[in-house]
């Protein structure tokens, strides 16, 4: 395998919204030798990470490990609980609710899609006040579901999922609430259990800092139950015989096994540092981030400063400026990759991934990459982002460096 | 990470068949850092793998690589082609027909199941006369494909896929020929074009020495003029998109890099080694491990020698042996996995896998470590089996040996 | 870094007497990033191998670890302890003795080379009675050190290092007792302290299952009160700088990073397993050798069964058998590398190294790969070693496998 | 091999001088598997090191590959020239130059010091007029070797070599020229051929991106000759047996086999990117550097820009301010390693390592962390020096970025 990166020399900065930077303890991890699926070490090794998953997503309920990435879990989602022509409220929040719909419709579900008016949609979470009025309206309970995506990636915009349970709660509708949570589990606060999720998707390669390839199921009993009335067609995504086969921690078909092992290894790191503080570690990053943008005098894609995402920041450019073009510049120039706008924001913004495997230095370098980037393509900026960054992440210490520094 | 064998020094042995030993040389190319799935970098390494695969399913129509295990790509050949009550003609090989014939019925097809009975078509391969008069009794052409194994890793019994192709002109029937060769690509000899196979099934774990997580549709252009009809409902799966993204060398949505990575690698190996060789050195460890078989008085499972598998033996126990007991004396005394029994056989056989990275010493390696398990469990066997695989061996060189030694 | 193996495919069987096998567990540990060499991470690394280091010598006083591979550990052991012009008295076992007084030479020293006559001598160890004879002669006490190989690498005949010291204190003379067991540690049982060594010199590519590039001076007070009269001109090779900076963790030079890593993973499963289970495996691997060579009709090198090796076995051959010509169709046929015979014995005998981290199916595939490669050169051999390495194996299962199957 | 790292996520900047942040590929390489260092594969190894190698020190003549770190190969370039007793004249640029006197004075030299006054010594490069007058004065020849430093780690201040052989050739002086450029190599140019250098001295864990562990001697026709009358005593560093089994590809003992895999992947990483670039590079990135430190108002170590070092960085503090205090803070904030001050500067000045796999964003992370960490510790910067060196690395780019953009 020769080096890839088409820069001469240095590290390449992957500050894009997922995949994010995997750790090489990771990546050393995942070349333990494949080993026997049927194995008693496979067995140990299974219900380990099956119980450290769980802690992740905060549930005592089963989480189903696929071996396939997060849009699979997506469809295992909605084929689990649903059954042809049923109806299902998602809300628009950006480019993945999106997909997620039209997803929705090839597997011959009626999704309604709620939002707010043109790019506005994008840069504000699920309002749940809208979710509510039409549960209320939906007397006869033909909506089965309702959809939203906590973490939305073509924005960096988060949605309140505690308040769309409430608004389901309220309306005293019976839909199921299944959430999308793939950029956002294990860099933002996310409780399955507290929050009343039915089915939370999730997937390995953002705040996990895992490659792409394993995705997530994390279920709830009524979930459970509407499984087994459900009637799409599933096999590969059916979840009964995995969770049977899961209490003795094997599969029923061969699972991934390396992408196991690493996700072995990052519940280890995660637990270690401890959830709250790798949440923590992402606000603060973000806020620096924000920082930077405002004293560019560019525009943060997210418009309500309550649903900031802790995991990646929209850029807006100005007018006339070709976001994909400073991209590129940014690329060539400085070996970094950064995310590209998404759907309706096409051209219009690019995405700072500060996700996972992130400190204050990585950070740092991706913003002065920026910096100049944008320098060099000709946008002017107010003022240095990167020292408004610098005096924040200055003033503002983690807990767990000032302990390394006791 | 630390070692999971549970074993106390030495490397263990895996000698199932699948998945097979992942050559260092591929886990180091998957630890390669994780990069942008939508970079110029990720381009270049997709239309390599995708080149590359199509000479190893000897095609020149699209092969889909999906980020999921085998189990995933049954499901895809299935969905992408058929409707929900279709008829689909089956034949029982083994343990993995049935399971595929299982994933039939779930997804809502009609499988009917041909099979010689008892055990005895668990020990020889598809009959195409009996595929041949089964289509022609089918005059309204309900049989929307036929489904057969090409290699069944439960018994180590190979089909003659041309055969069937044959059968099905002979009856001059449209039926779709799906063939599931997970675990003989890249160990025995496939010919996805000549054949005139529809959908090829494939996965990542077996022949192509990578861990499992990835799998493969190789398609002819009436299986994706089916797919334009097909009414089972899919996304994940659907050929369409990828296709029509694969021409860039990318993927519609995130694609499992570092098994990528690791497919590059194993790509480069197997066609440096040529895929003639590859299967010439399978086809002569698989000769000297059933002169071991004999050489002990013991029954190999597969009862044709002319569809004897180059991936696997098939072990078959004398009455009153427990092959599971006996399995586990091997891999506690002599770190050695093996396979075990499945479904109609289990407890009856155990398997030897002699695939992927495999070679001479290894194979005797496992060898040794049967015949000191069969004398520990009480199978008094005729004469040493590792003496006649050595004569075997020893007389038969491969080509490639000699021109080393040249 | 492309595949270097010159075989198609398949594990490279490496059974020389050194390097041996290095498991994937320590090259994994290798490849964690190089640290700062003055930093707080070194410092806690430094001290945990320089403690564990001493359990495998079995001594309480200072271990030096060199980043130099072992040759230079023989330099050190000798310019720090001894002046110009001294005397030594050597004990010709092998090849290794004999480089060792080659190098005394050139350092300005007087070796004074005892052994039995001819070959006779690399057929048996170290011989206490002619050395207490020497000693005993010596009454002007001229003779400054006596050096001895603890285990021959070219022969596979250890000798008696306290028998040695009984010697030494039996003709009451103060020469200094310098002890070689590159090849020795953590496979045959050696203690330092107990026995009175004043330095043992060692290596990282033996037992302790290490690429080469790292060894070892053990000390005694006795030989660090020695270093300070002793004139031989050294700097990079000096104690006393070394084990003043390695109480906090330190090196007064960069020592070598990643392999200390390593060694800090190979003190870890030596020490997981037990220096006693580490040497109780070798015995019975080395046996079972023995009795492969033994039916094949072949003569064992080492003469003196109370002083064979536990880590190689010297395979004589027949008179007019090039012995490196059997090793060359073995490499070529079967991808094995074997240790060469060396100086007297050069095309008279093969080394089979059975050290480190091997186990019973490793050694049989070695074996299997002998005696093929013994009857493709055309060697008759009487009966199949195989068979009796088999038989030997099956009968005497070591303590741990038997546990692992509890 | 957990974590060494005590910093919780997020990658650690290793800026110090060397060891150098080893770049994964160069990882990768060095976990290939131990091969048998007599056998067909490490020959082509070694004939391809000892090529490429000569490529880098730009020489045609023999050079030594020692597996031991770089000061071994300062004793080897001493031990193999020269007699004991012999003066040779060595010039006080910085710490290591100290350092090797020192040990020519352990081995029995004697050592002569010219150098500047004080502090200003280590402020400038060798003064090759004082060379030229000493050696002037030395009618009858006494002096038999010059030994200077090309690049002094300690300081930043590297010497014109080329300078000093005209120096020794205008003063009519047989003497030997050694050269230490164990961290000038691959980073800065360097000719040893065309420089009349007689020695020249390198290692592994700068430049060359490897972790520490083997160490070189480029030598000249003239030092061969030396060499056969040198009387200090020499084993392991000699190099008549090294050179002699070299022809092959092989050394008389064990190579530090995996670091020599490390390499040969340097190799291919420096020659394709080509010297001259890596370079360019390398100056560019030192400019940007120096730029900052200038822009904080804090003075550079090397007070003659005619001859900074390309490698790092001396960065002098205030009066009254404690360097090493900056540092842990830095460290334990920022995850940052910077260089601390040596010998005469302890305390007085910080380093920053700005070499081997280094990049715009890794030095600008570097920068910013220096900058916070000055802030923290309470030292009062002129103005931003990560803007000053944000400006001018936008405008001056590397050809090969704008080639990678083209």
């Amino acid at each position: 395998m020769q080096k890839l990166d088409f820069h001469p020399a240095g590290r390449h900065f992957l500050q894009i919204p997922g995949p994010s930077p995997v750790p090489d303890r990771i990546l050393r991890a995942m070349s333990y030798p494949t080993i026997d699926h049927r194995g008693p070490e496979f067995g140990a090794l299974g219900l380990k990470v099956l119980a450290g998953i769980k802690k992740i997503f905060k549930t005592e309920q089963p989480v189903i490990i696929y071996p396939a990435s997060g849009t699979g879990a997506w469809e295992a989602a909605l084929s689990n609980t649903l059954s042809p022509g049923d109806t299902v409220l998602m809300f628009e929040t950006g480019h993945f609710a999106t997909l997620w719909k039209k997803m929705a419709e090839s597997l011959g579900l009626r999704p309604e899609f709620l939002g707010l008016p043109g790019i506005e949609g994008w840069r504000r979470g699920v309002q749940p006040d809208m979710i509510e009025a039409r549960l209320r309206a939906d007397t006869a309970h033909t909506i089965k579901a309702v959809c939203v995506v906590h973490n939305e990636t073509s924005t960096g915009v988060t949605s309140d999922i505690a308040a769309v349970r409430r608004a389901i709660d309220a309306a005293g509708h019976p839909a199921l609430l299944l959430v999308d949570t793939i950029s956002g589990l294990a860099s933002a606060d996310y409780r399955h259990d507290e929050w009343g999720v039915d089915v939370t998707v999730s997937g390995s390669q953002k705040g996990l800092m895992l490659p792409p390839g394993i995705s997530f199921n994390a279920v709830s009993q009524k979930a459970i139950e509407a499984s087994r009335s459900a009637k799409l067609p599933r096999a590969f995504w059916g979840w009964d015989e995995i969770i049977e086969m899961n209490r003795s921690g094997y599969w029923p078909y061969t699972p991934n096994t390396n992408l196991l092992y690493g996700l072995s290894e990052a519940l280890d790191m995660i637990l270690d540092e401890g959830l709250d503080n790798v949440f923590a570690r992402h606000q603060r990053l973000a806020e620096a981030c924000r920082r930077a943008v405002r004293a560019w005098g560019l525009e943060i894609q997210c418009a309500d400063p309550s649903v900031y995402s802790p995991v990646l920041t929209g850029v807006m450019m100005p007018e006339g400026v070709d976001a994909d073009a400073v991209r590129r510049t940014i690329y060539d120039r400085f070996n970094m990759s950064l995310g590209t706008g998404l759907g309706k924001v096409r051209g219009r913004m690019f995405r700072i991934g500060h996700l996972g495997d992130c400190n204050d230095l990585t950070l740092m370098a991706a913003l002065t990459g920026c910096e100049m980037g944008l320098k060099l393509s000709g946008v002017s900026v107010a003022a240095s982002g990167v020292v408004a960054a610098m005096e924040y992440l200055a003033a503002h210490a983690t807990p767990l460096s000032l302990k390394a520094a006791a």
